[in-house]
């Protein structure tokens, strides 16, 4: 693909409205849309790109995916989802900021192609604890780690997997050679957001994929109506 | 040990100076003592209390050292560290805030025992981009990213890159497990941040350990002397 063609919004200052009004008017939109839109949340190489180019496979003809990236800098992951069969993607560079905010999705929701888009998922900045605090819009918040960070990021950084509404657990492959112990994990998101879906994936193998791909189609027929 | 008696400092609201002002009377007071701090910085899970351990076991009878350890919550890294051998050490919970601030290392230092301590390190909330923001009153600030966080991360990170003054990479144990481009790696972090130091090391296995604890040995002797 070409990467001229790869669009940046460039956020330099905010605009004069809440964040949270911001992210009442974006959902409104994605809602007319039919769009399912997901706040993607995870620490820095946790595996955010990784996710959206195996959902995309894994979801074939059942929906189309469009993507929103964030990042401090670069447009890499916006080429290599769009090269990788998005409905259409645009990258936001923060510009610094540690975390999306709902006018950055605004603007870029202007630029956003939403035909023949089914599930929107907004790639933010990799951060396990500013994102939590704002809203964009989402219908859902998803929260990936990824098992080299080890199971005792649920003790340690509480606030996101209290307020997430899916939580995906990637690298599975190499479980078995960084000392995690998946009790510890479980119990704790469990103390903290009970009955909260959890899914075991690997994106370098494609494990688990299909099984966090049915749960989500499941998801796509309550904005589909209100669309 | 006993973990009832690990002294946690939670912070509830900021004191009225500027940041960089706390942040040099922290060094002052940290050179006065003769010793050399370090603040380090990392996504989650990328190994920095296991680097820690690693370092206290290689620096040996040659070091002794410190520990404040900056979490959302939880204690679990200062019951760890102080069990793994560390002259002293705090724990400070951040309540929610995403980052270390200078007022905070300013409150610890009144509780922590610097009697006997060559080299303090401040372990930062696992965050990529805000805390290269904050002063803490360091000497060094150490970037430790792991191997399977992806050899993207000084692309899409790149200030924390650019103000490190050494780089570790941790995790390399799981190298040829997660398609990490060492060129691209080692090329951007040249690009940012030219001549700065860069240790490659497993804290799993404990290689790479030692060149890491030399070059940080032959660091103490300015701040011994200015102490």
């Amino acid at each position: 693909m070409n990467v001229d063609s790869v669009r940046i919004v460039n956020i330099v200052e905010s605009l004069l409205v809440s964040n949270d009004d911001a992210a009442d008017v974006n959902r409104s939109r994605l809602e007319a849309a039919g769009v399912l839109t997901i706040n993607l949340m995870s620490s820095p190489g946790a595996g955010k790109t990784s996710l959206i180019l195996r959902t995309i496979e894994s979801l074939g003809e059942r929906a189309r995916l469009g993507v929103i990236e964030g990042d401090i800098a670069g447009s890499i992951d916006t080429e290599k989802v769009l090269a990788g069969g998005a409905s259409d993607a645009i990258q936001i560079n923060t510009g610094g900021n540690c975390h999306l905010e709902a006018n950055m999705v605004h603007r870029a929701l202007d630029d956003l192609d939403l035909t023949g888009c089914d599930v929107l998922i907004i790639e933010n900045v990799g951060n396990l604890v500013c994102p939590t605090h704002w809203a964009l819009g989402e219908h859902l918040k998803l929260c990936l780690v990824g098992a080299s960070e080890g199971h005792d990021k649920p003790i340690k950084y509480p606030n996101i997997f209290e307020v997430s509404d899916v939580i995906v657990l990637n690298k599975i492959d190499l479980i078995d050679y960084v000392d995690f112990d998946r009790a510890i994990f479980y119990d704790s998101i469990q103390a903290l957001n009970p009955g909260v879906p959890i899914f075991e994936v690997s994106c370098r193998t494609g494990q688990g994929l299909d099984a966090w791909t049915n749960w989500l189609v499941e998801q796509l027929a309550p904005v589909r109506m209100e669309g």
